[in-house]
C-alpha cells in the first residue's frame, strides 16, 4: 500500500496544481489501449521540464514510492498499467521542439511531442521523421518501447533512428547519453540500453533524432496473390534483389473484409500486399517494373498501381486503421493483436502454421496484418472477453504461437513491447544467463526497484 | 603483481599446448597498432570453442586475474594492452563460419572470422559483409570496437549491423543476447551494450551479422577542389539531396602526396573526395550526374571518373593505406592517427580551426583523411617519437582538437575507440553522472574488474 500523501505534499510546491490525486484522472492514467483492466496510479503529476521530472524522481526514490511514466497512453501490452500504484508521471506536456538542424538532419525534442506534431513542425524543411506506428504516439514513448510499424523495413525502427536522450536515472540524476555524432565508439551505448527499456531504468525526457529527406516521388500498390504464402515469396525475393521498398505490407482476406467494412474501402478481398516505393521519378519506377516482375512470378492476380496520393494516403490510412477494424467486426469484443518477428525465411511457413491452428481451435474471427519486410507479422484474435472459452482459446494459441517463433530463431515481440502481457515469454526467449544480466543493470541502476515495478522483466524468483 | 602459474596449470588439462608463458608470445599480443608501448600479459591462450572461453574466464575469475581479449591485434588505441598483465585470450583460432542464411542475409561466425575472410566465403552467394575499417580486423575484434571505416555513410558501422552476439560474462556464464528477428521490442539492448564495450563487460564468441546484395552496378570518382571547405560543403549538399553515397571521403593535399609517395599513384595534389556509387546501372548514373552538378556548384577544379573495377580497387587501396602512407612520409617516425566525429554542419569549421592550429604549432607532417559523410575525420601528425617537443606539441594539438569537437556536439572517437589513449576525455564528453551510470553498469557484470582492467572507462576516484 503506498502512502502518497507525504509526497504529494512535498512535491506541491514545485507543482501547485500539476499534481493530483484526482480518481478521474489517476484512473485515465491507469489504462493503455492493451486488453489489461486498469490499475490507477495514487497520483499524477504533469512536469514541465526535465528539472521537475529529477525532482519527482528524486522524492519518490526517497520514499520508496513507484513511478510510471506515461506518454500519450497509446502502448499495447499494459506498460503504463499502475501495478503497485505510485506516481504516473505524464510527459504529455513537454512538448517543445528544442532545435531541429536541417544541414545535419536531426533534430531535439521532449519527451512528449507527437510524432506527428514533429512532422508537421518540420513540413517546411523538406524533411520528415518517418518512423510511423500507427497511432500518434509520443516520441519519448516511442523510444522507450523500441517502436517502429509500416516502414521500418525502409527507415528502421526507433532502434536505428535515436541519435541520443536526455534520461532521469532513478536516483533522480540526469544524464545525456550521448552526443550528435553520427557514429561514435566512446562509452557504452546507454543509448540503445534506454531504448525499449519501458521505462524501467529511466524517464527519457529528450529524444534527439535522426531525420531523413522527403522523397522526390512517391508510387504505392496494391498487389492481390491466391495464397500468402505466394505473397510472402515474393516479398523474400523483392528483398533479395535489394529492391529499396518503403513499406511492405501483408494482409490476409479476413483483414481486408475488415478493413473495407470499417473503412469503406472496395479492396479485393484477398491476400494482398501493400507497397510503396520512394526516390527519384525514375527509380521509382524502375524499382515498380522489377517489383511487379517478381510478382508476376509468383502468380499475382492482380495489381494495382495508386500513383495519385490521395488514394494513397487512404489506402495507408487503411492500413494503419486495421487494428480498429479488427476490432469492429466484432461489437463488444476485444481484437487481441499478438506481434510476433521471425526471420524472413520462415514467414511463410510461420502464417501458415499459424493460420491452421487458429482455422483449427478458434470459432471466433481471426486475421494477419504484417510488415512482413522485417519479417514482423500481427496475427490478431478477436475474442469476445465475457467467454471464458474464448479467451482461453486465444491464450492457448498465443501460447503456441510464441513457442513457434522461438522455435524458428524470432522473437515474441516486434515492436508493441513486453510490458505486462508478454514477460512469462521471456525466459524462454532469452535464458536464465541473460534475464540475470539483464536484472544485474536493472538493480544497478534502480535499486530500490521504484521505476516502473512489475514491467518487463520477470521476477528472478521465477528463473532462477 | 599477477600470480599466473596455479592458473596456468589449472588450464592445461583443457588446453595443452595451446596456452602458454613464452615470452616472445606474450609480448607479441600485448601491443596492438597503437603508439602505446607493449606490455606483456603473464600467458596466452588460444581457445577453439566458446566453452574454452567460459572455462578460462571462471578460473580466471576465481583467481582474480585480469582478462585481455584480443582478435587480430588491429585496433589503434591500446586496447589489447596488457596494463595489469593477466591472462590474454587470443580469438584467432575461433575461425568457424557457423551459418549463412542467403534468403534472410543473415550469418552467424566465430569471433576471430576476419571481414575478408567472410567476405571470400560470401563470394558465391551475392551478399557481402560490407563493414571495412581498412586493417582486416576479426568481426568480434570489430564488435568489440564498434568499428566502422570508408562506407559507414552506406551501411552504417558494427552498431548497425550486428543482430546479436554469444557473449561469456565476467563470470563465466554464456550468454545470447538476442535471436534472429531483423527488430525486436523484447529485453535490454544487450547486444548494443555490448557492441563497443571493448572487451570490458565481457568476451564476444560469436557475431550474428546483417548482410547486404552486393551491388549491381559501382562507380567511382576522384574530384579536387580548391579547399577543404569547398569539399566539405559538396558533401553537405549531397547527402541533404539524399543521393545514397557509399563512400565519400575527403582527403588533404599532404594526404594526397603521402598517398601518391607511398602507393606509387599519381593523384592531383589538391583536396580531393573520393566518392562511390553503388545500385542499378541507371540509378548510379543518376546519382552521378547530380552529385556532378553540385560538386561543379562548389567550384571543383577537376573530376575523374574510374568507371574500370581495377583501377576503382586501386584508388581504395592507396586510401586505405593512407595511415600507412602517413607513417612512411618521415621513416622512424610516428604516425598518431586522432579520430574525432562532429555534427555534419560544423565538419568544415572544425577541419579548418583543426588546420590552422597544425600550421601554427606543428614543425612535423600533419594531414587529414576523413569519412566525411559522417562528419567523421582522422587528423594525422606525423611525430619523431624520440623528439620530446614533437611529442608535447602532437598531444596539445590532440587536446584542443578534442575540445573543439567536443564543443560542436562531437565524440573524441569516431571509430577507433577509447582504450588506453582516450580515457582523459571521457568525463568531457559524458559528464560525471553518465559515467557513474556507465561504471554501475560495469560493476554489476564484473564485480572482480577482472575483464580488461584499465580500458574504456576512466578510474571512478577521477571524477566522482
Amino acid at each position: 500500500m503506498v502512502q502518497i500523501e507525504p509526497l504529494v505534499t512535498e512535491l506541491t510546491p514545485l507543482y501547485g496544481d500539476r499534481i493530483t490525486t484526482n480518481p478521474t484522472i489517476c484512473e485515465h492514467h491507469g489504462k493503455d489501449e492493451s486488453w489489461h483492466p486498469m490499475q490507477a496510479p495514487d497520483a499524477v503529476c504533469f512536469p514541465a521540464t526535465t528539472e521537475e521530472v529529477a525532482a519527482a524522481v528524486k522524492a519518490c526514490a526517497e520514499h520508496r514510492i513507484p513511478i510510471i511514466p506515461f506518454g500519450a497512453g497509446s502502448n499495447v501490452e499494459g506498460q503504463v498499467i499502475a501495478v503497485q500504484g505510485g506516481l504516473c508521471i505524464d510527459l504529455s506536456r513537454m512538448q517543445t521542439i528544442i532545435r531541429v538542424s536541417p544541414e545535419d538532419m536531426d533534430c531535439t525534442v521532449e519527451a512528449g511531442v507527437t510524432r506527428s506534431q514533429l512532422n508537421s513542425y518540420l513540413r517546411e524543411t523538406g524533411l520528415q521523421f518517418p518512423i510511423d506506428p500507427g497511432a500518434d504516439a509520443s516520441l519519448g514513448g516511442m523510444a522507450a518501447t523500441r517502436a517502429s510499424g509500416t516502414n521500418a523495413v525502409c527507415y528502421g525502427t526507433m532502434r536505428e533512428n535515436v541519435l541520443s536522450l536526455r534520461v532521469v536515472l532513478p536516483s533522480g540524476e540526469i544524464i545525456e547519453t550521448g552526443g550528435r555524432a553520427r557514429k561514435s565508439s566512446a562509452g557504452y551505448d546507454l543509448t540503445h540500453l534506454m531504448v525499449g527499456s519501458e521505462g524501467t531504468l529511466g524517464i527519457i525526457t529528450e529524444v534527439t533524432l535522426k531525420l531523413h529527406p522527403r522523397p522526390e516521388a512517391v508510387s504505392a500498390a496494391r498487389v492481390q496473390f491466391d495464397s500468402v504464402e505466394a505473397a510472402a515469396n515474393a516479398v523474400i525475393e523483392t528483398l533479395q534483389c535489394a529492391i529499396p521498398v518503403a513499406r511492405i505490407e501483408l494482409l490476409d482476406a479476413a483483414q481486408i473484409a475488415a478493413i473495407n467494412a470499417y473503412s469503406k474501402t472496395s479492396f479485393a478481398e484477398m491476400p494482398t500486399l501493400f507497397v510503396e516505393f520512394i526516390g527519384s521519378p525514375s527509380s521509382v519506377q524502375e524499382q515498380a517494373e522489377l517489383f511487379g516482375t517478381i510478382c508476376s512470378q509468383h502468380e499475382c492476380s492482380a495489381f494495382d498501381w495508386t500513383a495519385d496520393s490521395d488514394e494513397r494516403s487512404q489506402m495507408w490510412k487503411a492500413r494503419h486503421d486495421a487494428a480498429y477494424a479488427a476490432g469492429a467486426i466484432r461489437p463488444g469484443c476485444s481484437a487481441v493483436a499478438t506481434d510476433v518477428c521471425v526471420p524472413i525465411s520462415r514467414l511463410a511457413e510461420c502464417i501458415g502454421a499459424t493460420r491452421a491452428d487458429a482455422d483449427q481451435h478458434c470459432k471466433f474471427p481471426t486475421m494477419l496484418a504484417g510488415h512482413v519486410g522485417d519479417g514482423n507479422f500481427h496475427f490478431v484474435y478477436v475474442v469476445d472477453p465475457n467467454k471464458p472459452d474464448e479467451v482461453r482459446v486465444m491464450h492457448e494459441c498465443h501460447e503456441r504461437l510464441i513457442e513457434r517463433v522461438l522455435a524458428m530463431g524470432g522473437t515474441c515481440t516486434g515492436e508493441h513491447g513486453i510490458g505486462l502481457g508478454k514477460q512469462k515469454y521471456m525466459l524462454s526467449e532469452f535464458g536464465a544467463a541473460t534475464l540475470g544480466a539483464m536484472q544485474a543493470i536493472k538493480t544497478a541502476l534502480d535499486p530500490h526497484g521504484i521505476m516502473n515495478p512489475g514491467k518487463k522483466l520477470p521476477d528472478p524468483t521465477t528463473y532462477h
